[in-house]
């Protein structure tokens, strides 16, 4: 859903049910005051929607939304389903989850009911079916938000249970699971589903899991991603029913954790959103995250989908021992821009008043809870009013299309945490530093894709770290490179089948057709007494990859050596090592176009100078050149013509940037639209 | 309850039920060699004295003390309820503790009984009310002391029940507790009493709580201390019911947690006590409870009441993975002269004689479990002289009675591991080394008192780190600032109510008044990208503060900006930052007195250059100058005049100092009496 | 079992039961190509021999054996009870391992039976009977392998009752162990049996435990151990009952921690196994294992009994987060050299060929899933041919006998888990890196014995951390010395009894007649505010130990002063510190020999020349002079004369070393063997 009179709209969340109904108007005056236009509400407000079950008060709500359309607020509605009130949390205990030791989540925090419970999904049903009845019909509504930051895990017996069905659903028989996973290793084999066991599976993230046999835990993973996604859809398509719904964009928000697979997620959402906290710490973080949420919901049409920044503080987060990101007004006021100049059409921040009780009374705000203001008042107001000068500009001349995409796979992040290589490579870290944060620094326009995207929506996908490749993913890459796009593939890639076992045919299980070669040695760098260097071939097919210094990466990882087929062209052999002589990185012509592939982890230049030398293969070129530091958005009109470029320095000094033949100077912290 | 006749006891804790009945007169005379005069006995024997339920023996018992007698050896006598015996711990598992997981504590270690227990108080009080009718008439009986290291959390449903109990009687209805906590928030609201869970509350210590509401955490940790406080109060009861025991004083040995409100717990006893292990790691930990114990009994007195230093290792504690504390003869005398010089009355060492089985065996002792002479016979000898020649005359000119007050807040300490500001920020650190060691270091003479104390006895009270600020202790401070006294307050206060949650309608809930201004800005110092600085008024209010410089302090917290009202001075303002420019420390003239306000943190020389400033005003003058290693003590007659100086070098360097105009040189871990 | 015509056997772990049939005369072949001659099978197969209960199938496993004996490979039996089927996890609970927490292991890893369980050794006891039967007349079979790295605790009622009972026959009353073990202190005592808890025993390893009773957690680790020792006796008894298994050896592989007592488990066996993986940085821990290894099961023998190094990676370790440990070819090969030099006759890879599927798939292998060959295939030929030519000597030559043993304790090791003397100080790093690796890296040619070894087999014995020293080791240690030997105690000796409680008679409960001394005083140096030193006695008894000079040790521990009786000879005293002036280290002679005694911790060098002067009293000298990298074998005739060296160069660079006067140059991770 993409609406062509789509305006940009800056605000925040507000939790009314907090406060006296007569503090209402002055908080809505005061958004006002500062330029905001929408307001995310209603949240975590279950109990006071259905304080007994099955029994509804929605007035005082109607009022909060009067309030906001009188003051010219739009409003985005949350449903409450993250926070289920305490006559649902203790007379069902059934709808809460149970963690790995077989304790129930209890009441008083929140994210304690469970998707994984029938009765829970039916009490979820009825209070957005009612909360729908209640509120479609009111020209505040401008959008709906499904549930807050969804995710988290059940072990109990009927999570339990629906696992085993879904794997007998999966696999018909035991016999087959068996077969499947190879269950004769340690005597595993199981005699029925009803054995199967639910061990832990906190993969993309930082814990320390069991080691339990890793095709079990990827498909807990995969079950668990399924039910949340499954649990979302419903909820959407509830929303969905009441026709003056069917215009409104339906989202939630996304969070940083690699936890669920957030593709399957949003499928059945309008928009993208996400909550997301800045500082010069996280920048790169969330970076990646922006050039994945114009992408995600864009797949196969002619222009990106707006997202939205569904929460990011106004100043600091909420303290404490677990996390503390505070940010200036300088850099509030850039990332906010770097957010709708990558292309965001909303901005959320979180939160407007300070709670006056409860968790998370320390984090930023815009007015305290005695009703004053806090601070970037000054900030916010010229922000919204900058925006108001230049959103339907933005509206009207999206960012360009990237020719470029680089794959994140969230369920190869799962499998780097199932089956760790080494104890510090976590794939988040791996992915965003080595393979995506090189490409932002040397102006590589480029959308970050599934795999499950169309590829051939682009001239060069660059595919690192997917040990696992699914046959359907082989197939499109193929028929990808043959109509003439260039793929660079590694390091890491295709050893792993769907049910994350090896193959037993070829090591590649069939993509050595277009990588031009078959498994010559696989083995570590990671050595005690050994080292391990490359030598780039002189004379290589690509421009300027012969000239490439050995350089030593930062990490080290499983690495392959190849032995190419007639047509491969070696651009770096392994010097030193288990691989001594034999070739490390190939260049294949295929069809129209051809595969780069990178057989060890190489160096952040190394790896920058060979995209770039795909890049030149498939005629596609930087956007920009000069600082690193400087994030540059080619912005163009709806038929492809650039006609601007957004730049954000995201660094403390100030730094030159050169576009369309142009220097700029850009200021520290600095964002700003360049127009052409 | 403190004697005139008072004489200052030395001696150890011993183990008689662990030893042959023909080891005891050894060991009585080998204290008596010691010069020892008082010993420390029963505290883990419930055993013997209850082998089976209801069976009292306590003849043997009777027999130790017999020997003691014989030897002079006067008799503290512990109740034994801190190890319940087997058919206890067996036989009633209601008794038994429960932890967070549902898991009840073992027999086999120690603190395995409950005072949440019903049961457990009745066998607690028949044990106790048996053991005061079998002993009381003994002439070698000194004083009493209740249970041993009292403390630890018991989260069974017993305990739970009478929590659910203890909020109904304070809150009445479900709906004024839902009110109170703000409980829409996240759908938090309760229906009935009974649905209010105990969340673990592992407040005052190093653990990382669950972020549960911070109210109800705050709640579960006074149901605590309040459960473990009219325990000790039960035992005081049984025991003072005998006439013979109306004048022998009853104790217990406080820890060095934060977890209970020792405050509370010690209104029920006579004594002051503590268990102290010291080294030069420890000593300015040791240095805030001699302050804090000297005072806690002496509210409203003339005098100071003597402590009794409860337990404190004759060399090394007990080795192992948990802690090592070592000191040299040196230091142990230094030590124990430094408690009685501060205002004790009785060293304990633990323990007398070591363990030939269980835990801690490896725990330094006085005497091996051979029989033979551990290390420190002769300084002990040394020591126990020494007092012979000095104890009258210490007696007779307690410690002067203090001018400067700090103020040690049990519930705030909780308030910061409820709600952490930040990961680094323990109260317990922060307090004792950039609010209390300053002053011992620069020589004001003080006392460390509860915000529960009356204020009216000094001229000066210091109160930095109290975000909750109950009204009564505010109203307090109100009354002794307009009758002269000088309050220093901040930084971080008064911002929480009484149920730790926020204010409404005033950021400060009526603190204002006093401290002359309203909340400019709350903030953070604890920059990403920025820095703030101090800049201090030239032509301040008060003497010496214009000249201080801007020294960054070690750590950063939350900053209030104020809007003084008229007759308020500012002291110091914000340089950078979101505070830019806004008023950072004032001072105000209120009726006979003032009040000096921090609103941020600052460094420990500024920090004690504002407390003298304050002092200044009011009066109060340093009792020393010179190295900051010595601490200096007053001692006084009995009418206040001062009649020498206790000095203690706490280095291992020589050290000079300064009182009343004569220069005195300390040796290196010298502690000594300088009358004048 | 020594077998004079045996061969040295170098081969790999394989499990045919992941493979079609079609594969495994591919793999075998394969082997024979390597020059591997033994092959280790069936240890994880029990789901494929027993698929239900009481049904069982060999035939695809003898057809195993046909294929490997068709290829001249011999074969290692595994029994398969370190990973029961589903149907025996799922049909009888109660055969599950519970943890402390009261949670049974879960199927789907391994390890989850346990040898508490009297079903499961039935279980256990079938399995392997069928086997025997089965397997016992074909003539590919060399030997057999009872279970897998054995270990694991049990905390089930099962286990807690036989615990119970275990105590019951070793105390007879409740009264006894009460008792033996001071119980009156804390009221511990208990009533009956059936009382006593079964706390938390993770001794031996890095985790830390509750200090519950010592003398109950050394009985729970004690129980523990002995239950495995009668499951592995049950075991080799089953399999032996087998005429044709008469001349079979019998082994099992011990694993690196030390919560086994695996002397006790040995006892049952014909060889001892250990599995080790090797790099850089774990050759010292390997080094110490092989001389344990070699010295274990030949006790009381002329020569030595070789021994099994039955894992060890071909290249790299599994991977992931718990370990990675990964060498190259040159480390590779040299420490398979190693292990044979040192006495080995058996090397097996683990493993054969990478699994495709489950845990461990990343492990090392020398053949991949796809039936490539991985790396190392070289090495391993060049290895099997070297040892195919110098194995007939090597067996012809064993090692010559040491004159010197170093004991290693295991009940030791526990005890510095059980009661901690720092944090820093586990025995099993203390005792390798500063009591074992001087004695190498000074070429001490040395054992490694347990303290239930003969003593009279050697010259000097050198006794370091033994704080728990039995009467019947005490008893020996005489008879030693008497005889002639040199006996070198300490540091940490003696001071506790078997129930790991200490002497009320005398400190070192009678040592001190052989020692010459009784203790003056215990304490430690691990000072806050001390230095401790050493000065040695210029005319001391002892060679060389006069000039030794003040060295401080890299740690520190409890230090034993002494009162030296007529005739003992002071070698050092202390300076500084509570034992300042006191003797430290004594010599003296007794009966035909002497006695040697360290009170403190002391440096690497001192403590080597300490040993050394030792020797020189005993008449050893050491075996070679240069690096204290190249470890030195001394390879001799069967009536013992040296007939060659086998040298290993641990580091990265050249190094000489001396031997028999001539002077040998060993590459970087050389190894080789030198006929003189």
């Amino acid at each position: 859903m993409s609406d062509k009179n789509e305006k940009i709209l800056i605000g925040a969340s507000w939790y009314p049910e907090m406060w006296a109904e007569s503090e209402w108007p002055k908080d809505a005056a005061r958004m006002k005051e500062l330029g905001f236009t929408i307001v995310r509400i209603f949240e975590f407000a279950w109990h006071k929607f259905e304080p007994k079950p099955n029994q509804f008060d929605f007035d005082w709500a109607k009022r909060v939304l009067d309030v906001c359309h009188a003051n010219g607020i739009q409003v985005m509605i949350g449903t409450p389903t993250a926070a289920p009130p305490a006559w649902l949390s203790y007379g069902y205990p059934d709808c809460l989850r149970t963690d790995i030791n077989g304790r129930r989540e209890t009441h008083g925090q929140r994210r304690h009911g469970s998707p994984f419970s029938r009765r829970y999904r039916e009490f979820s049903a009825r209070i957005v079916e009612k909360m729908v009845e209640a509120f479609s019909d009111h020209p505040a509504v401008h959008s709906w938000q499904v549930d807050n930051e969804l995710g988290g895990s059940d072990y109990g017996d009927e999570a339990h249970e629906d696992f085993q069905n879904w794997l007998k659903a999966k696999f018909g028989t035991i016999e087959n699971l068996n077969a499947a996973w190879g269950l004769e290793f340690w005597s595993q084999a199981y005699q029925s589903f009803g054995q199967v066991p639910m061990p832990e599976a906190s993969v993309g993230g930082p814990e320390i899991q069991e080691r339990h046999h890793p095709s079990l835990t990827m498909s807990v993973a995969r079950h668990r991603s399924e039910t949340w996604a499954k649990y979302v859809a419903m909820q959407c398509e509830i929303i969905r029913r009441h026709p003056k719904n069917k215009t409104r964009p339906i989202t939630t928000n996304m969070t940083s954790g690699y936890g669920l697979d957030w593709y399957k997620i949003n499928g059945s959402l309008d928009r993208v959103g996400f909550s997301m906290y800045s500082d010069l710490q996280h920048y790169h973080f969330n970076l990646s995250n922006f050039d994945r949420m114009r992408a995600e919901k864009s797949d196969g049409q002619a222009n990106y989908t707006p997202y939205y920044l569904l929460e990011t503080a106004p100043s600091w987060s909420a303290g404490g021992r677990m996390w503390n990101i505070h940010n200036n007004a300088q850099g509030i006021t850039m990332f906010s821009w770097l957010s709708t100049l990558l292309g965001g059409s909303m901005i959320l921040y979180w939160q407007w008043r300070s709670h006056w009780a409860g968790q998370e009374m320390q984090h930023g705000t815009l007015v305290t809870a005695t009703g004053e203001w806090s601070v970037n008042k000054g900030a916010m107001q010229k922000l919204t009013a900058e925006h108001a000068v230049h959103g339907q500009w933005l509206m009207e001349h999206p960012p360009l299309r990237a020719d470029v995409a680089v794959v994140l796979s969230i369920e190869n992040a799962w499998a780097f945490s199932i089956d760790p290589i080494d104890d510090g490579m976590k794939y988040q870290n791996i992915f965003r530093d080595h393979y995506y944060m090189p490409l932002v620094r040397s102006h590589v326009w480029r959308d970050v894709i599934s795999e499950g995207h169309d590829f051939g929506a682009y001239k060069v996908v660059v595919m690192p770290l997917l040990p696992m490749l699914k046959a359907d993913t082989r197939a499109k890459l193929k028929t990808f490179v043959e109509q003439g796009g260039v793929a660079v593939l590694g390091p890491i890639i295709g050893y792993r089948d769907e049910e994350f076992t090896a193959y037993k045919d070829r090591a590649f299980g069939g993509l050595e057709e277009i990588i031009g070669a078959d498994s010559a040695l696989r083995f570590t760098t990671m050595w005690v007494n050994d080292e391990v260097h490359l030598d780039f071939v002189a004379d290589g097919a690509l421009p300027g990859v012969g000239a490439l210094q050995d350089v030593p990466p930062k990490y080290r990882n499983w690495s392959e050596a190849y032995t190419p087929r007639a047509g491969t062209q070696v651009l770096a052999r392994y010097s030193g090592g288990y691989g001594d002589g034999l070739p490390a990185i190939l260049w294949r012509p295929v069809g129209k176009g051809g595969v780069l592939t990178i057989g060890t982890a190489v160096s952040e230049s190394q790896y920058a100078a060979l995209v770039h030398a795909a890049m030149a293969v498939a005629g596609v070129e930087p956007i920009a050149s000069g600082s690193p530091d400087v994030v540059v958005v080619p912005r163009a009109t709806r038929d492809g013509k650039v006609a601007g470029y957004g730049v954000a320095n995201l660094s403390k000094a100030a730094a030159e940037i050169t576009v369309d033949g142009e220097s700029l100077l850009v200021g520290p912290l600095e964002a700003r639209l360049h127009k052409v």
